[in-house]
């Protein structure tokens, strides 16, 4: 065990860190001071007395990690980094300006931040998939995950999600840290200081709780942070009774002090208040252990992928389920997640391959993406997989996955009407127009076995946030195992003779948009059909170089109007010479077949063809 | 208390229960029976025994509710009303067809759906708005909100903010139970079986857990609502050890059999392992108590809106405040609810007013959001604000809010990057999108305190799902207190003198594209300024009046650049001889002050009148 820092020390510390903090947020005219104060104690406890890190080896397998789950205590996160030397009091005025990389909330331009936060309630996930990922490595002497919530964030779902998870899995090295201060941003949260009730909820989701009555007073913190380390099955939380503002009376248990900077008087006498301040003392945060890695997987990169047959039928996600398996084959760091859904997705086929590697995630969908960010902060490359209109409950954590630089691959199956019988609440029909808005983001849409295949090695290799759209219903094998695929890239269907019109697809609409050119073919109209598999970034190119040889274009897709398929061409179109009519879902699907439910919403055949004879004008 | 039904008619009932649920699914060749099937004596002991309701007078608020929160066992719910004869067999025998309002999940096509489930993990959330909006009529003999769960769904952090909520107010009314036959989709949940730590769980929730050891027992289930009937000051939750597929002895407790209907053959045999079946036994619902209603509200409709002069300097979300609070006094239907920052949406001006009519809903988004849902469906109109970037934790809920005809009223705050100093974590930077793609929903964008009053007004009366995008700047008042705003409409700043491009902005982008006017008007360019602020529907006949003015466009928003106001705009000017510069957030934003983010994106002025420069060739 590490050497605990004497208590003058500590106090002379946790000094230097109320100064900085104050200063700091007091420079930048905004921030949360008193989020901050009320965890300097235990943050301070932490990082000088039990928090292993290597400065010179971020990417140290072996290190600890901390997530301020409660980002707004950015303040104290960076006056820890103070002290250590690793920023000066000149970088901490410098908070919340724009080129500084000491921003409102922790992000990744800061060099010490091990993933963004600031949407609370996601820091618990992220720390279970690096107890997961260091697990899956077989890390000897398995570091900690530490983990700073705020009181009011505990009535986030996420909080719940992960803690049963958390304990289901004996992740006994996360210690989750309650700064339980009492007060949310405008009041006190729901259960104040009842610390026993948070003790009493944590415990039966399987946790061990630890109750520290002062959150301020560095023996009882010690203590805890020693009985949290001693655990050996289960994981870990401190539900410790702090003050908002501690340590300036002006700020202290008060009302109304959330998010707010003091002025430069208040700030003069507060510090007054707090007495002689040392800003020479440096300390240091200890190294981590030497560790083997004991689970070195050995890839096989002559793994080769399941083949298909022209005019075979297999659905989409079922070539998810054998590309993934291959992949795994292939390469040993990826992993899998599911939401319970792993024999509609297919990722079962990778679970029976390599049951370490796959993560059965229950009906989490919140926790699992986080935890996804936290297996690829790690290193890994997880596959996430679920229903794709389960993904909107997750869309936080993927908006905040962007901002982690997160690795993450996303395979919702079940899109669109077309998967018929289950009704509305199954069909996404908003997912596209949801992946698309996330800025640093990919979306793939794959219409048959041997796109699918292709498309899953692309977002291995793709480094970010990549989305695969999933048909339920068996598809007819369209391309040869040999044809390729990119992002950015598209399949072009040609006309059998000079084009009279552009219909673009994608997915399930492709099948329908290469009958239509069947069926118009034999009335002696010549379609050009583009397959968008590629729908952000979207082959732009292609499409321009299309629209020029046929100016009547259709677009259709199995999606809501609004953000899909059609928008994104139709961007595309703007200010060119082009007639467009755009197919898609407008009205409420319901249960029926299929055939029933393309048909209903006009995104079959019969609407391409009549829509392509209207556009051309070919009925006259 | 009602009479209870005798044992033996208990048991012919579940057997035509059974028998509805086998035939109905196998006709439908898919669907849940084993998922219904576990959950008979559960439904059927409630159904006929304590359920309270006028099948005559659905609207009728003495009436309990029944929430499938558990959506895929709609058989079952369908059985129960052939049961009471609001269905016939051969209703049953179309289920999940097009024409049928029987669907998978429960729709509202279906006359006595009180919502649409089947996203799980929504059902309580829901059941907690109900009973508000009872509490808040003051509903003598409080009707009873009775919520059917999944254990799988039990994993969803949703339920947990469902439950901490509910016990927070006190909501005795709400009887969940809880059919834990341990069997998910693809095998065995996290807890099987242990309806011990469920009940420890829930307990600590501060809820009265009820176990109930056999499920298919009719006495203990009964036992388990009269205990859960005469809690005077806890929501009680009965915990229920089931057999998925009871009944049918190829199905007990089997794997791989969810979602999965019995063939013809299967069915054959399983009928006769049932034996004897009445199908025509009939029975009937108990109606509900005659009751009053308390707090008859009295609204006053010559209440005045805050009036606001043009130049003076106010946010759109302290407009928002009191817009709020003065519809509060003019309808008594008006409720607000908000995730812990009344402050900084300033529904705190409608808390201070009406503290029983609003609901502080604490930091659980998705909880509030369905919530919401639930006041709704019980006639009340709520108003539901936190910042824009935490809806997307919603979303899931707000998609299927559109299903359940849900009349709410969301407001975000915080949007864009103009927020600055907090950082990406604290911008709604793709609620545009989410909230267009949502296919039946209003998007408003305000850019003033003029313009948010006529808007709130403008949702008020909207019968739908409606977003108000708020800036979190103050902006100058632009407009006159007597200007009218509403759905589809738009406001136009003309050029002075013949145009020269039309920008086309919303919210804080308006403000910047008048100051860009004035620039460009001193060098002798003229541009028309649209101000969008309904983003869906858009003004579109407006904007191609003024496109055939200007043929050079410039939108310009602060948002992402997928599927916010740029694509809808774009997406009306297709086949169009314009040329169009669409400037939106591009690069992921950062901490700093509004006017280097709007820089940095280039969304200010500057960018503007250069777009402009460029677009109509002016430079040369």
């Amino acid at each position: 065990m590490p050497n605990y820092m004497n208590e003058k020390k500590l106090i002379s510390i946790s000094k230097l860190l109320c100064y900085y903090i104050l200063v700091s947020t007091t420079a930048a005219g905004s921030g949360h001071p008193t989020s901050s104060l009320s965890a300097v104690e235990l943050m301070a406890t932490l990082f000088f007395n039990f928090y292993r890190y290597d400065l010179q080896d971020k990417k140290n397998v072996a290190n600890d990690r901390i997530i301020f789950s409660k980002g707004h205590a950015s303040p104290l996160l960076y006056a820890l980094f103070a002290v250590i030397g690793e920023l000066s009091e000149a970088d901490l005025l410098k908070l919340r300006t724009f080129d500084s990389p000491l921003e409102g909330h922790p992000s990744m331009r800061f060099a010490y931040t091990e993933v963004a936060t600031g949407s609370l309630g996601q820091g618990l996930s992220i720390a279970l998939g690096m107890a997961l990922a260091n697990r899956l490595r077989g890390v000897s002497h398995e570091p900690y995950i530490y983990v700073l919530l705020g009181d009011s964030e505990m009535a986030e779902g996420q909080i719940w999600e992960a803690l049963q998870l958390a304990s289901y899995y004996k992740l006994s090295h996360i210690v989750g840290i309650v700064d339980v201060n009492r007060l949310g941003q405008r009041g006190e949260t729901m259960l104040g200081w009842d610390i026993q009730t948070y003790a009493a909820r944590a415990e039966a989701f399987g946790w061990n709780a630890i109750i520290v009555n002062d959150g301020h007073d560095s023996k009882q913190i010690q203590t805890a942070y020693k009985k949290a380390l001693s655990q050996e099955s289960r994981p870990s939380i401190i539900f410790a009774k702090t003050i908002k503002g501690k340590g300036v009376s002006l700020l202290e248990n008060k009302d109304n002090w959330h998010g707010k900077a003091l002025n430069v008087q208040e700030l003069r006498e507060s510090l007054k208040e707090i007495g002689d301040i040392d800003t020479t003392v440096k300390e240091h945060v200890h190294l981590p252990y030497t560790v083997e890695i004991k689970n070195m997987q050995k890839p096989n990169s002559e793994q080769l992928f399941t083949t298909y047959k022209k005019g075979d039928s297999i659905s989409v996600r079922e070539a998810y389920g054998y590309a993934l398996n291959s992949l795994g084959r292939r390469h040993a760091d990826v992993v899998a997640l599911d939401a319970e859904m792993s024999n509609s997705t297919f990722s079962e086929e990778f679970k029976r391959s390599f049951p370490a590697r796959f993560f059965e995630m229950f009906i989490a969908e919140q926790n699992m993406v986080s935890t996804a960010v936290g297996i690829s902060s790690s290193g890994y490359k997880p596959f996430v997989s679920t229903f794709g209109a389960f993904f909107t409950r997750a869309f936080d954590q993927i908006r905040m996955a962007q901002y982690s630089n997160a690795n993450i691959k996303l395979a919702g199956s079940h899109v669109g009407v077309s998967i018929g019988v289950d009704g509305p609440s199954q069909m996404a029909l908003e997912d596209i127009a949801m992946m698309r808005s996330i800025n640093e983001s990919v979306v793939l849409y794959p219409s048959d076995a041997a796109s699918t295949s292709q498309l899953v090695k692309v977002m291995y290799k793709h480094v970010g946030i990549s989305y695969l759209r999933m048909t339920r219903e068996k598809t007819k094998v369209l391309y040869d195992n040999t044809d390729t695929f990119f992002i950015g890239g598209s399949h072009v269907f040609p006309a059998d003779g000079s084009s009279d019109a552009l219909v673009v697809a994608a997915g399930i609409t492709l099948h329908e948009a290469l009958y239509a050119q069947e069926r118009l073919k034999n009335i002696g109209v010549y379609i050009t059909v583009m397959d968008c598999y590629s729908i952000k970034p979207l082959d732009s190119t292609t499409l321009r170089v299309l629209v020029r040889e046929a100016r009547c274009v259709v677009t259709v897709e199995d999606h809501y109007i609004f953000g899909g398929l059609g928008e994104a061409v139709q961007n595309e179109l703007v200010g060119l010479p082009v007639r467009v009519i755009q197919l898609a879902v407008r009205k409420r699907p319901r249960s029926g077949s299929m055939d029933d439910l393309l048909a209903y919403e006009g995104i079959n055949a019969d609407a391409i063809v009549n829509s392509v004879i209207s556009l051309t004008g070919l009925h006259d």
